[in-house]
């Protein structure tokens, strides 16, 4: 709270999977005034079967499977091949549009006292761009190329191309390896530009720019071509001591992309930076004041660190919804195996942003109840007028640590972190005739718990300690005996933090940054976080007899996790 | 079939764990002319938990747990120990002369035409009888005596004294050990006895012989105190060669025990003998002639084999119900590991009888469909009129061996063999977020079926060789899906046999050869079983393919079977 900011306003706004969300904040209190969410009119142009989520998407009330998903382009009847996620670039600026001025209305703020606007998306989601600003996709030779398109984050059809780049990166003890846990992701950037120089020469050839979808809707509100370097770090294997990936490195992985970085064109910016300022015509469609600060884009996920009023090293914050999210922010610099990327300046200024996940948490969850919770449960669940979820939870909460005898690993959508396998698969372990669906569902809630203890003690390997641990995300409200159960497992108490306006919220507080402390906004992202940043109420504290009794129950997980994991028995590669 | 025996009828009586039934066959044709079920009035007298079935029994139709299940004793109310399971003579009594006197009646034959009665039960079942006869538990000073009465197969209240015996014989390297897979189960006799011994001596001391109901009946009918060594082999580890355990490991055991065989009186007989005959007394009673031959008794499942058509060596039966037994003939005595016994003429004479077994079959399956399959499930199943259990069958029928990823232990309730470990458990692997409920179900019929095909292995290390494959038991017809996935997983075809009348059709046939070829009946178990016994029309033949996914899906469960099962992680012993 800083009262002197209480008649200003800053709105972000948040670009998620098929939506679009943006709110209006008050800078002095972090009040939400107004929100307003839009899902994209053309869905997600995809082959691939949906859901299939590999990142930590939190999906709106709103969202379902009833969203348009297409399964080939507009003006075309060319099937997709499978695996690809594609969208409707103007769709996105329409949201925007839309989004940003309905806050505006509805808030009834007179314009001079909006003082920013933060945008964050999903990422790498980009598109290529012509020098004019234009999108390749919007011209006619391109717009039936398939590559020429805007490419969702989870457009999986860069996997060879994926492997190529960590095979060569190991073959030439690349440095960058080490950053990203070891491996190259195929949702990532660089893959993905593999992946059009190799299949579609033309229009790698014909792009100008290939600009993350943030950094494009910045650009339209500003007129400025800025790169976010948060999106470089963790999705073109940049880092700030080393630059890009060297040009011979490139030129051995394809020789099209010897010439990468002068596709790769804009200010360098970071989070919290100012990229520019509203110009007129953008201020005009949306009711705003035309030189109002627009901030440096952002990723969906790290944007959630100050909303729960983080301010600084040392704190975790588990982003707990389908997936999990980790990100811990610390002044060292350590090689973490298996992480998603540590980037510096990445979500808190002058701090390394780890990211690490696990691939299935909520949807783990989920899973069990649509496929193995049994009639009656659910009639007993309709009876209550309570969730599965809520019943299960209920029923599970009568047994002890260890008491149903189960155990399992935790990957039934692989292990993300940290031992990047996306081929690993879920083990459950201890049944009996006696074994009850409660036992089951407290058991993979366990199992997700000491997930995200392993990954803990990964990172402590490498120097970098939670001292402090935060949750946020759709489950942490929802779910409080699970929060038990983690507070138990990790030993450490969870602060939890209320996020229902999921990113926009934060996209908020760096726009307020951007604004600066003269215009009413703040110096740092530590400030804002403390000022408008969102601690709940609500804390776990860990009860000392489960602890215990976790402790000897994850030395199992662990000899488990390594057998099966790391070499032991590699079954779970040889099943399909 | 036998033309000349036509004429001639046969009774078999069997004896299950909540009920008898009796059915009277014709010689010559193997037709069951007449049938009779009678619950035993009073139930079973426990504290445990029921059903916690250790043992091959064939659940019918009727027997539920609405069964009269009591905790207490009549006449005291002192609560039973944890896992006594406790029955009344005076009900077998009453079932054996209800039961055959209604099936006599029911078939209208005549008398004289009814050439011999073959009585089986579980076993070890057995109670402590006085010189004059009468069990120990009728006298007026023992009826409050738990001990003294008949304990049930079922009865667990014996396992330190089986733990004791494994114990001993290990240290003193008894030979017998090797017979029976190298522990002694705590439902045999001779740990029962034991605990007899220790926790009611004068019980012992007033005891004169302890018999097996079903020797028990025998003398009823006869008059003939006589002990069928068939349970001697397996519940007492006797064997031709050497007898019983020496007196001096009895001594070293307890030394109460040292005159133990003192207390083993009766003639021994082995199966397919006459025991005795007909007494006036109990010919009268059941509308039967004088003088009638009663065959000597047998274990329920044993019996099974004749009735499958089974007359000779090297063809192994597997009875497939809530567990599995599996029972194989041959003319070799080998030492195999974990196996539930062998005994020489306790099934076909002069053969070798090899038992091992699987402690969840059904009982895996039923768990399944109660506490894992979703309503929308068993909605689908109730409106197309089937079971889930086929609708289950009908979904996984759709895919291919190893399609799912998934692999399982079935060992929801421990091992039986070869590892003869109750303290294992389930496991199931390979789950991702597409998993269904068809693809856990054919996982577990299949980890089943690779349990099955783990025991014939062991017992081809030692030589002894299935040839051909049997199965019969309550799964067989209901489900021949599953039996197709047997015919893939071992590699066989397999012949089923339908045994609707249970193993009473199967003691009717050792009935026909106590009776004898001058009498009507037939000179060998072999000769009758080929021409009484019921060789189903169905056969499953292996599909080739299926064999091959299957020989690499076996690898893996050997893998596992053996990390988990033989040392390599002990987590499941460490598990509650």
């Amino acid at each position: 709270m800083k009262p002197e900011n209480l008649d200003k306003y800053v709105i972000g706004l948040d670009y998620g999977t098929l939506s679009a969300r943006a709110v209006l904040v008050c800078v002095g209190s972090g009040e939400v005034i107004a929100e307003s969410v839009y899902p994209y009119p053309n869905g997600i142009y995809t082959n691939g079967i949906y859901p299939n989520r590999m990142h930590p998407v939190r999906m709106y009330p709103h969202e379902t499977n009833s969203h348009r998903i297409l399964d080939n382009l507009p003006e075309t009847e060319m099937k997709l091949p499978v695996d690809f996620a594609l969208q409707e670039i103007d769709d996105y600026v329409e949201v925007m549009y839309h989004t940003i001025g309905e806050v505006v209305e509805k808030s009834g703020c007179r314009p001079e006292n909006v003082i920013g606007i933060g945008i964050d998306a999903t990422s790498s989601t980009f598109l290529p761009v012509l020098a004019n600003g234009e999108p390749l996709c919007k011209t006619e030779r391109f717009r039936t190329n398939p590559h020429a398109w805007l490419k969702l984050w989870k457009h999986h059809g860069a996997q060879k191309e994926a492997d190529c780049i960590t095979e060569l990166a190991k073959k030439r003890n690349e440095k960058f390896l080490m950053r990203c846990g070891g491996r190259v992701n195929a949702e990532w950037m660089l893959p993905k530009l593999m992946e059009i120089v190799r299949k579609a020469p033309d229009v790698y050839e014909m792009t100008d720019n290939f600009m993350e979808v943030s950094d494009y809707l910045v650009y339209l509100l500003t007129g400025e071509v800025t790169r976010c370097m948060c999106h470089a770090g963790y999705k073109l294997l940049w880092n700030e001591e080393d630059g890009y990936p060297s040009e011979d490195f490139l030129k051995e992985l394809h020789p099209g992309l010897s010439n990468l970085k002068v596709k790769l064109k804009g200010r360098e910016v970071q989070v919290g930076e100012c990229a520019g300022r509203l110009t007129q015509e953008a201020a005009r469609r949306m009711g705003l004041k035309a030189g109002t600060a627009v901030a440096a884009s952002m990723i969906d996920a790290h944007v959630a660190v100050p909303s729960a009023g983080i301010d600084g090293s040392e704190k975790a914050l588990m982003i707990l919804g389908t997936s999990c999210c980790m990100l811990l922010c610390s002044e060292k610099l350590s090689y973490i195996q298996g992480i998603s990327g540590c980037v510096k300046n990445a979500v808190l200024p002058g701090l390394y942003a780890y990211e690490a996940g696990q691939s299935a948490v909520g949807d783990l969850f989920d899973w069990f109840v649509k496929t193995s919770v049994p009639g009656s449960y659910e009639k007993e669940a309709a009876d209550l007028g309570i969730s599965v979820h809520t019943l299960l939870s209920e029923k599970a909460a009568h047994l002890a640590p260890g008491e149903s005898g189960l155990i399992a690993l935790d990957w039934w959508n692989g292990n993300r972190s940290c031992l990047a396998d996306s081929k690993l698969s879920g083990m459950i372990l201890g049944f009996t005739l006696r074994t009850k669906p409660e036992d089951i569902y407290r058991a993979l809630l366990e199992a997700t718990a000491f997930g995200m203890r392993a990954i803990f003690e990964e990172f402590e390997k490498g120097g970098i300690i939670a001292k402090e641990l935060y949750a946020c995300g759709g489950i942490v409200s929802k779910n409080p005996f699970m929060m038990q159960i983690y507070a138990d497992i990790l030993g450490k108490t969870i602060l939890t933090s209320s996020t229902n306006q999921g990113s926009a919220f934060g996209a908020s507080i760096y726009a307020a940054v951007a604004a600066g402390n003269d215009a009413g906004g703040y110096l740092s992202v530590g400030e804002a976080a403390r000022a408008m940043g969102n601690i709940g109420e609500k804390k776990y504290d860990p009860i000392p007899c489960n602890v215990e009794a976790y402790n000897m129950l994850y030395k199992e997980y662990k000899i488990l996790h390594n057998y099966f994991g790391s070499g032991g028995n590699e079954v779970m590669h040889r099943l399909k």
